[in-house]
């Protein structure tokens, strides 16, 4: 409805993207189906595009759930799932934290039965909230809290313990996972034998017309599809992305594994499904993939489960959900999401790296504030940010040789032994055009603070790559060393860099210094002409 | 007059702004002063308020650098220099190409003193073109190639050889250098002999107001301010991308050195010079910093003697530059930017590295296309692209002891000795959230390469850094090995980042996994156990 459809398309959405995400997708919890983020962005597509038929609106969103599905397989083709590398693990916790925080407040509104007013003030809130209370029967609100109370008691330790001891092994491990079907039905009964729905105004599922999707075919005249082209784009990169974190959090949690790439596929897919089967576009469900993965689901069969049991339902079980109060389904995801709340993780990572920490919360934050998408966009490219400042400012140390042992180590660290003519620097990072400007820096205040040197060897063993910024400095190094009568020398340099160097004419420039296979080698062979 | 203020404006704003520049700035070479860019950023802000009144108009001018002014060193004191770091030099390099074509090609119709017409087809653009030509006298045009003539020839080796042995040194290196006065006294002497300002048309430089600017307080009042606050940002970021652009390019022709960080200092002092003296938002403008370069400058003593020229030209001089062509002026230009289209370079970078080839022919063809932010801004993006997909993709080897060693070498590259029981893998890059997937991949790999394994051996000798998605990655690792039987270890761990995981229970969770010191002592150990 949010989507500006009839409510049964939400349901449609379910069935087919279910079964063909459990045959394509690599997550073992994701629940692929309608979800808001897209319900919203199809919204805005039908309202951007000013239709008023019913069957042109459906048929632009079929229409939307295949061009976006389409997209994504052709980003499949391109291998374009790479980009979610480039979320990391702090940027996820902090997304997962936050996301647990708005589901849970969302339903606070449906657990206590009050439609939250939008009031200017804090104080004006306060009063309508008082006014609201006052209108209200409480009874709402005591089924919810009354189903969180089922669901925290059977997941106590303590309970547990009984559960284990007074119970068959089998008999167990159903009744122990049984929390939210007891409150369903808890709800249910208590609502239908009293009639709260009328005597109390206790918001109920209500009717849900049945009967099966049919397969259909979208149809959409060009000049739509033109229309609807952007905004499928933009609903084909969200819902991934979407999808994905969500996927990639919940798989972390349990040390399993996302190929991202195959998810575009089987996002595709789902999409394609949907468009199929009379739905709208689709993506992975923050909320019931939290709710499936609370429950202990480990495979996609919980998900094709859910898909049999919609379609199950749809058929027959309408009536019996008619009094289903609204209470206990928030009751349900609350207790879900409470435990994806990750505290822990915060500290960890605090304690950690304090610039990791700042991905974190930034994330943390902007998920709350922002949205899911800017959320994880500010965390990402702060990551990728950190990432590059790092890099741009690396270690180097200035090492010495072990006594008696080809070791050589920062002098700093260590107990070594060195030599005032040769100043051996192993710098600690790949040579590229963001880190030459502190390496020169760095350099030329070493030899200032040297005044006796006359060999410089740089070792490259922790260096992997030497790009052409890094060679020029090199080269500039070199020529402006050779001015105040330093030799430059380079030692461990890596196969692949060799190979590529020597296209080049470094090797030339560098002449008379020299490249050492070995930090040892170069300080036998300089020292030997030097120390004595 | 492109800003949409009088001429004399941009003339005043050449005389602060150098001056202070010459204090501060860490260029050699950079001219400041009225740039095109920032000339249509003014007037736009202009028209963006619409302003009538010209005392208005000016002091909003002035505002503009007053406020860009400040923002630059206000930048300067967050250290915001920082940024261009991440321009690399291949990205420079395409820059500085397209922008000698830029230029060469909009003096092009001041050389031969025709206004290229705006016509919608190719065939009708050449018929314009003939119609003019027809029109045309051919004297702008030939005094234009006349002077190009000189300049060139002044500038052959050959006549370089002749000149060197006919005159004393100093007088030679006088001579060498007055290419552009000699082609100027020409201009001058010729048109104003000839009166071919009247007889034939030619384009002349005309009639100047004289006068030195004075000292200004720039007026604005609060609600004006409010208004340009976001074009001067603009401005100001705009202005230091393209000075400091500019800079780093012409100071890595000749070995020099620029500070970003100082540069924000300098630039904003130039910017509130320019406001208090009447003049308007100014930056290092790419021409004429190429001419300064091209004729010898290595100080900002030419930059000083051209504003004290300037201010004496202002007193003195405009009669007798009254009847300079606009022709000459334009083959100075072009003579100046022609050597720095540097084809070697690319011809380098692509022998080099195809990656970065991409950026730099990117840069070119986005300065070309797209104008200088734009292609800048692409290049910059693909490089850190490209360095960061590089590092997600890391090179890892498989080692084998050199015989009779204790160094241990590429399996792939060298004759080495190795055993069944133990896998040592190398890997050549820092552990971080973007390679974590890659780095799975190879090492689940490896392990169902080589069923007899029973320990893997991770080499950190060129890890510099393990972020917390790393370390949670290593952590899953070590239990999906341990299922399998086999045992991780590490060795060669560094200093900094041995410190940072004894922070977590890494170590613990490694156990009965050890952290070896070097790749020889983990060998021996675990060898000793397992191959005899």
């Amino acid at each position: 409805m949010l989507a500006g459809l009839p409510p049964q398309i939400g349901l449609y959405s379910c069935i087919g993207p279910i079964l063909l995400y459990a045959i394509f997708g690599t997550s073992k919890t994701l629940a692929v189906g309608p979800v808001g983020l897209m319900s919203l962005m199809v919204a805005s597509a039908i309202a951007q595009l000013q239709l008023d038929d019913e069957i042109q609106i459906l048929s632009v969103a079929m229409g939307l759930a295949l061009i976006s599905g389409g997209m994504l397989i052709i980003m499949h083709a391109f291998r374009f799932g790479y980009i979610v590398n480039f979320i990391s693990h702090p940027v996820l916790s902090g997304f997962t934290s936050a996301a647990a925080l708005i589901i849970a407040a969302s339903q606070v509104k449906h657990l206590i039965g009050i439609d939250l007013p939008d009031s200017e003030s804090i104080s004006g809130f306060l009063s309508d909230v008082l006014i609201l209370i006052q209108d209200q029967s409480f009874m709402t609100g005591a089924i919810g809290l009354i189903s969180i109370g089922i669901m925290v008691v059977l997941k106590l330790s303590i309970t547990d313990k009984i559960l284990r001891r007074i119970l068959a092994p089998v008999v167990y491990s159903i009744v122990s996972k049984s929390g939210p079907l007891l409150c369903v039905c808890f709800g249910v009964i208590v609502v239908s034998m009293n009639q709260l729905d009328v005597a109390e105004n206790v918001a109920i599922v209500g009717h849900i017309p049945s009967g099966l999707p049919e397969f259909t075919i979208p149809e959409l005249d060009w000049l739509l599809w033109k229309q609807v082209f952007p905004i499928a784009f933009v609903i084909a990169i969200v819902g991934f992305l979407e999808s994905v974190s969500v996927a990639k959090a919940l798989a972390g949690r349990r040390r399993q594994k996302i190929s991202a790439n195959q998810e575009l596929l089987a996002l595709g897919c789902a999409n394609f499904g949907s468009a199929f089967s009379g739905g709208y576009p689709v993506a992975g469900g923050l909320g019931r993939s939290m709710v499936n993965f609370s429950s202990g689901a480990n495979t996609q069969l919980s998900s094709v489960i859910t898909a049999l049991f919609i379609a199950f339902a749809l058929l027959y079980l309408t009536p019996l959900l008619y009094y289903l109060p609204k209470s206990v389904l928030a009751a349900i995801i609350i207790v879900a999401v409470s435990g994806l709340l990750d505290i822990k993780s915060f500290q960890h990572v605090w304690a950690y790296d304090k610039s990791e920490s700042a991905c974190q919360i930034a994330t943390f934050l902007g998920v709350l504030f922002l949205g899911i998408e800017w959320g994880i966009l500010i965390g990402a490219l702060m990551s990728i940010g950190f990432h590059l400042h790092r890099s741009s400012e690396p270690h180097i140390a200035i090492v010495g040789r072990v006594e008696n042992t080809e070791h050589y180590r920062n002098i700093e660290r260590h107990q070594v032994q060195t030599c005032s003519h040769v100043i051996a620097l192993r710098v600690d990072e790949n040579l590229y055009f963001a880190n030459t400007s502190f390496l020169e820096d760095y350099i030329l205040q070493v030899i200032a603070d040297n005044p006796n040197a006359h060999h410089l060897v740089l070792i490259c063993s922790a260096v992997n790559a030497i790009d052409s910024s890094a060679l020029e400095f090199l080269d500039t190094l070199i020529q402006r060393l050779n001015y105040v009568g330093i030799r430059m020398h380079l030692a461990e340099v890596k196969g692949p860099i060799m190979d590529q160097i020597k296209k080049t004419t470094f090797i030339e420039d560098l002449n008379p210094g020299k490249v050492f296979l070995s930090t040892h080698e170069a300080m036998c062979t300089l020292n030997n002409e030097l120390c004595d």
